[in-house]
C-alpha cells in the first residue's frame, strides 16, 4: 500500500469517499426535483469519474471541447452535450465524425454557426443517413456576458433558423449560469415561438456555485455542474460546499523558510494556477488556515505565515485547497485517488491538453 | 503539407525560424562575453529544443523539477542543473538515482536541505562509488524574496557546511534574477570564504527580461534564461524582445460576436493561463492590437474590440501572443513547429505535468 505521505509533492489527490458523496449528493437533489443531471466533465477530464456520474443517475455528460468529447466517446459514453459554437471546416468534420458514433448535441448563438452546422450535417446525411439531424440548442446570455444571444427575440429567430435548416434539430435553450433572469428569458422566448408552433423541448442550465438553487428555476429542465465533484475555495466562498466536502487537495512541501514570516511551497502557478476568482491569495492551507499564499511563481508558492499561531518547519508537508479545482486538475498528468490516506487508483487526466 | 490554417484552434504554434534565431542570438551574446549558457527548459519542456540549445553551444540545461530532469536525461542530456531545494526521502532517492546516470547539481538555502542531500549522497556513495560527491550551490536572494539565504554571512556559513558535509561538493553561488545587488552579494560572500580558503568556482545568474545585461554583472559566470526561446508579452514589456521575435503564438478563432463591441475567442484560461504579470489583459491579438482580452473563463476569451478601426467576423482566426509563454506551453499536450506557415514537426511537451 502506498501512503499519501510517500508521494512526491506537489501532487493532486482526490479523496474517493468525498468524491462519491459529492456525486451522489447532487444526483439525489436533482432527482428530488425531477431535474435532468448532465454533469460537466471539464473539471476532472477522467473517463472513470464520468462513468461514476452516469452510473449514479446522470443522463449523459457535458464537455467543453471536441477533444474532451472524443476521449469520453472512446471510453464508451454515448450521450454528450457540447455547449460550444463549433466553427471551421476541420472542427465541423470532427464533430460530424463523432455524431455518427454517439448522440452529440451542440449550441449556437449566431446564424453563422447554424449555417456551418447545417452544411456539415447535410453533407454527412447525404452519404450516410438521410434522416440524420444534429440537435442544436440556442445559447442565451443571462448576465455572464460571454456567448449567447442577447434577447428573447434573437433567441426565437435563431430557433426558427435551426428548425428550418436542413439536417438540424432545434433541441431547446441553454444558458450558463442559471440565475434569476433565466426563467423570464425562457418564458418570453417560448411565447414568441409558440405562435409558430415551435416547442422548446429542453432548457439546460448550469453551475456549481448555485447548484442548490436549481429547483427554483421552474423553466430549467436540465442542470450542468462541473466543479461539484471536487469542490474548491471558490465553491466554499459561494456557500455551496464546505471544506470537509472538498475532494481534491494538493499536497505540497515547505521547501524554504528564508525569513521568520515567509515560507515557500513547492507548488506554484504550474500546480495551483493563477486563477483567483475574486479571492485573496492562491489557496487555503488546511494546516495553517491563517497563512496567506500571496504570490506564485511557476514552481514556488510564497506564503506569509506571520498570522499563524505556530509555523511550519522546512520539510513539512501541507495540504492546499486550491481556488479553482478545474484548472488545477488540468495541470497534472495524473490524479491520485486515495481512500483513508492510501492510494487506490492513479487516473490519467485523459482529456486534458488535447489539440482539439 | 499541413497549413497552419488547417489546424483546429486553439493551438500553440512555434515558428521554427524565430526559435532558431532566438537560440543563436542569446548564445552569441553570452559567448561574446565569456558567460556560460545554461538555458532553462521549463519554458518549452521539449527534449529536441533542449538539444537545439546544447548544439548551439549551451553547456547543459537547467530544470525546475525532478520530473523534467528525468525526461531530459532520458533524451540523452548529461549535464543538468536543478536549482531547487530537494526535500523528502522519495525525492532525494529519485535525485540520487539520476545522479548515478548524469551530472546533476542542485541548490540549498538551509542546513536542513544540506543535511538531507548529504545523507542521500553518503548512502549512494557507500554502496556504489565511494568518491561520489553531489555538487550543491548556495542560493541567495537579491530581491525576489523567494528562496535563498538573506545575507552574505548566511551564504558563507552554508557554503562551509556543504564543504564539510560528507559526499557533497560546494559548487558555487546561485541567484534569480541577476540584478544590481548580485555582484556586491557575491563579493562579500567571497571575502568571507576567502579567509577559510573556500573558492567559489561558479556563480549562476538568470532571467530573460534582463538577459542582455548579463555581461554587466562581473561576478556572474553562468546565465540561465528560459523564456527567450519563445518570447511573450512580458518579455516585450521588459524591452528584451520585440513582437517579431516571439516564436510562440496561440492561434484562436472568434466563435461569437454577441454585441457590437464584444467578441469571444476559443482560448481561455486553459489555453492562455490567468497569468498577468502586471500587464493589462491576457494577451496581444496581432491582427487587432487595439483589442483587449479583458477576461477569461476556461475555454473562452472575452475581447473588447470597441477601440479597433475594424472588427473581426465570427469564424475569423486571430493570433495571440500570450502574457507568459512558459505557463501556456505547459497547458498543451503538443506544440506545433511551423515554418513559413506549414507544419514541420509536432512536439509532445514531454516534461510537463509530471508527478515528480
Amino acid at each position: 500500500m502506498i501512503h499519501i505521505d510517500d508521494l512526491e509533492t506537489p501532487v493532486a489527490v482526490v479523496d474517493l469517499d468525498k468524491l462519491e458523496a459529492n456525486i451522489t449528493g447532487l444526483q439525489q437533489y436533482l432527482d428530488k426535483y425531477g431535474i435532468v443531471n448532465r454533469p460537466h466533465i471539464k473539471t476532472h477530464k477522467i473517463p472513470e469519474i464520468a462513468w461514476m456520474q452516469i452510473n449514479a443517475g446522470a443522463v449523459g455528460i457535458t464537455c467543453q471541447k471536441l477533444g474532451e468529447a472524443e476521449v469520453m466517446a472512446q471510453a464508451g459514453i454515448r450521450d454528450i452535450f457540447l455547449p460550444y459554437n463549433i466553427i471551421g471546416e476541420t472542427k465541423l468534420e470532427h464533430l460530424i465524425r463523432l455524431a455518427r458514433r454517439i448522440k452529440i448535441s451542440v449550441t449556437a448563438d449566431s446564424a453563422f454557426v447554424v449555417h456551418g452546422l447545417s452544411e456539415a450535417a447535410r453533407h454527412t446525411a447525404s452519404d450516410w443517413d438521410p434522416t440524420f439531424a444534429l440537435p442544436v440548442f440556442v445559447e442565451f446570455d443571462t448576465g455572464l456576458h460571454r456567448c449567447g444571444v442577447q434577447t428573447p427575440a434573437e433567441a426565437a429567430e435563431l430557433a426558427r433558423l435551426i428548425k428550418e435548416s436542413p439536417n438540424l434539430h432545434f433541441a431547446g435553450l441553454m444558458t450558463y449560469p442559471s440565475n434569476v433572469d433565466t426563467d423570464p428569458f425562457v418564458q418570453q422566448t417560448k411565447t414568441l415561438l409558440q405562435v409558430e408552433g415551435i416547442a422548446v423541448e429542453s432548457v439546460s442550465g448550469g453551475g456549481t456555485p448555485t447548484m442548490w438553487q436549481a429547483h427554483t428555476h421552474s423553466e430549467v429542465t436540465e442542470h450542468r455542474a462541473g466543479t461539484y465533484v471536487y469542490g474548491d475555495r471558490n465553491t466554499i466562498a459561494a456557500g455551496a460546499m464546505r471544506v470537509k466536502h472538498c475532494a481534491l487537495q494538493v499536497m505540497t512541501t515547505v521547501v524554504s523558510r528564508p525569513t521568520a514570516e515567509r515560507g515557500i511551497l513547492d507548488a506554484g502557478s504550474k500546480t495551483l494556477s493563477s486563477d483567483k476568482g475574486g479571492l485573496e491569495g492562491y489557496g487555503l492551507i488546511l494546516e495553517y488556515p491563517d497563512a496567506r499564499i500571496y504570490k506564485l511563481s511557476e514552481e514556488h508558492g510564497f506564503v506569509d505565515f506571520s498570522q499563524c499561531a505556530h509555523q511550519p518547519e522546512i520539510g513539512e508537508r501541507v495540504t492546499v485547497i486550491p481556488n479553482h479545482c478545474c484548472v488545477v486538475s488540468n495541470l497534472f498528468n495524473q490524479i491520485i485517488g486515495i481512500r483513508k490516506d492510501t492510494v487506490e487508483v492513479v487516473w490519467p487526466v485523459a482529456a486534458r491538453g488535447m489539440l482539439q
